[in-house]
């Protein structure tokens, strides 16, 4: 058995601190983590026992894309509720959640979200869905990085768990998967209206104690600023920053509504800002200062959200959209250029989620997790030059290796450790039980129903 | 020879007047148009003899997409100029198109266009571009449908035809051209600050003549608006109002900066509008008002603009993107439903360039112009509802099949009618030559040049 890999004859885009594109590049892999990067003819010399060689030639070479925030279990619920304003929207959702979620399905969702992760050339993803048990067994199942953990939320939630048992249940689940190479942990309140004061303040605490990052929903909506304000006197970022909240790792999801002191305590925190351009177009929420953001040096990554809001988990369009959308709405094409964008989906993204020494760069020491691009499409040619077409041309069926952690996972375009047909016939057999639940709800609440009751 | 084909066993999206969808529906083809759509019962009794019956189960059947706004040449140039403001863009990419456009290279660049286009499900296309007959010898060699036709330009082009020389030029191609089935005439002037007011009424005396749609640039960005002013005393849109020129069959690009008056004369003229999402933010021009024109009963079409804008010609990412944009600028996440952005790819596409009653919608009389979509994907499961599926889910891998008046012009992904091997070695090799020259260029020009001279 091959205990290094030579990837070799690529164009490898190393997201290194210097931005550096390699014509004719190599990588070597050794012991899940990158050993050495650089032209094809470092390698020369290169030990060739139990030495595996992959000609690269006519790829792209990269990390791994990085999402920075996501809710995989709602890959279950794409697309069943549509064009409808946001409270009535997530109202009519949650009536499925309730019903559907136990470990079990949000380990077919989190399969099928991974699987269609990994064939976007996705290597890691920030989730926060319930059951997060069912989501890091099916990372560690299929051999995806994953930021995930305990989540907080005050209202009854599908797990059955009461809220003020939750910092307890979330201490044991940490313990749990302590030690997973794949698991990076994270406690995660849902937002402010939702998690009390004293619950974000424990949450902030059972991070510390197990170098957890501390990841919740902020700033998303106009409305969540104004009950934040109206509730506590101070806007979302100003209560989670009064709290304690940001005394540590944290990444903040959305952050579309900041104000000038927003800003500035953003910046002082340190935290990492998580931008789902999709979602919060798609969802009626606004537009993120995202140029704002990055000349204050806020490290900055680009999400999917949850296939419910954005409709995929499609990191390339994600991309794309991201570094297009400043520039149209400020009136101004110098804003975002390609080369930012792709750092806000690796390099960057990987220091916005707490994971800046493990992923998103080809560099030594970082964690092999890495995409191989193929360059021989008609839409990709000609190439010029790689950073327009990874930021606005490639697309997920471009994507034909993806490894992580030094372990092949996609080769030639064929998923190597989960079954996207079991995945498919699985969800397809769920959806359609949610689809006659959802009609028998929308019928039996149609015309004057509060829409809060269950059916 | 089979001389029907009956489509069968399909989720059939209409775009009928009701906007029908048909689960377990079928379509029949007979000569080239589609002859009877409906469920699969009703084909029971069909006569057998000489008929192609296709099983397309687990897919969804619907009318070839309609790029409204393209510019296919420029595919040659995706990626080369980048990150500069609109003017010093525009030169430099000019640069290269002086030096390097023929017929030869144009029609090199609509054949790759045109395969990118079949792959990605787009049966037929408004185009505008240098040496329009390498567009048209390549959409009739492809069967792929085209409107194109005689470009006004007042300045030096790569085609030599002097400006006053293009109408009786223009004549000539129209004659050219007519009774082809597949191309559909344009007489297409740019913009109103590079054609005069008296070639734009010639421009349009010609189309009336020869059954043409009008197709120009207009109000695409603030300058162009202030200059139209500053020069004619009137809006870009008002100005060709004035000159006649939206007295029949007509379809604008971009439409990006209208006052409440252009508004007016827009609604009243009948004229279409090509919004460009991805080349506007791209370009840094703005956001069409697109809610806006569909209340006011304007017809839209999506399209994707030159790849040298938008990179690339993925009609998918582009109605994504109109559908989303409005939600996020105007915060109403009940703008631009689902189904209405389909319609702007489709049925709405056709009507606004002057192609209605040819394509976009599978009823009968309508020419044969339809796509396969394979549902058995993961970023597709579950499938709850058709419309936000096509709207923000299928990508240009998901399609299978292609058939453009009545012909396969793909079959299980594979191209039929044009080689996608030899297009890209011919753009790449081309490429080659192009990044020299430019390279060139920009060394002799870096520092102070005025960068309007040719290398």
């Amino acid at each position: 058995m091959a205990v290094r890999t030579l990837i070799t004859g690529a164009l490898v885009v190393t997201m290194d601190a210097a931005d550096r594109v390699i014509e004719g590049g190599a990588v070597l892999v050794e012991g899940g983590k990158i050993e050495r990067v650089g032209p094809v003819s470092d390698f020369a010399q290169l030990d060739q026992v139990r030495l595996e060689t992959v000609n690269a030639s006519g790829h792209i070479l990269m990390p791994g894309l990085v999402n920075g925030h996501t809710h995989m279990g709602d890959s279950l619920f794409r697309g069943l509720v549509e064009d409808l304003p946001l409270e009535p929207w997530l109202e009519r959702l949650w009536v499925s959640e309730r019903q559907f979620l136990s470990y079990d399905t949000v380990r077919l969702g989190a399969d099928l979200a991974i699987a269609e992760m990994i064939r976007g050339g996705i290597t890691s993803a920030l989730d926060m869905f319930w059951f997060p048990e069912a989501a890091a067994d099916a990372a560690i199942s299929a051999g995806f990085r994953l930021s995930t953990g305990p989540i907080m939320f005050d209202f009854e939630g599908p797990d059955g768990v009461a809220a003020e048992e939750r910092p307890a249940h979330g201490e044991l689940w940490l313990e749990r998967y302590s030690g997973e190479p794949l698991i990076h942990p994270a406690v995660q309140p849902h937002q402010v209206l939702t998690v009390a004061p004293e619950r974000i303040r424990l949450a902030r605490q059972l991070a510390n104690r197990h170098g957890a990052v501390f990841h919740a929903h902020c700033a998303e909506t106009e409305a969540e600023v104004a009950g934040s304000v109206a509730r506590f006197g101070r806007t979302p970022l100003a209560h989670l920053h009064h709290l304690g909240a940001l005394d540590g790792a944290a990444a903040l999801a959305h952050l579309v509504h900041l104000t000038d002191q927003d800003f500035g305590l953003l910046a002082e925190s340190g935290a990492g800002a998580l931008h789902n351009p999709l979602s919060n177009l798609k969802l009626g929420s606004g537009i993120a200062e995202v140029p704002r953001m990055l000349d204050r040096g806020i490290p900055v990554a680009i999400g999917t959200d949850g296939a419910v809001s954005s409709n995929d988990l499609d990191m390339w369009t994600a991309i794309r959209v991201a570094g297009l959308l400043q520039r149209g709405v400020h009136q101004d094409p110098l804003l975002t250029p390609a080369r930012q964008t792709i750092r806000m989906a690796t390099a960057g993204a990987a220091d916005a989620i707490g994971l800046g020494e493990v992923t998103g760069r080809l560099t030594a020491g970082h964690r092999a997790d890495l995409v191989l691009i193929d360059l021989d499409r008609v839409h990709l040619t000609p190439a010029f030059d790689p950073w327009p077409l990874l930021a606005y041309t490639v697309g997920r069926a471009d994507v034909t290796d993806v490894m992580i952690e030094g372990t092949w996972v996609m080769r030639g375009r064929k998923l190597l450790t989960v079954d996207p047909a079991a995945a498919v016939a699985g969800a397809r057999e769920l959806g359609h039980r949610i689809a006659a639940h959802n009609a028998a709800h929308v019928a039996a609440h149609s015309g004057g129903a509060d829409g809060r009751s269950e059916s």
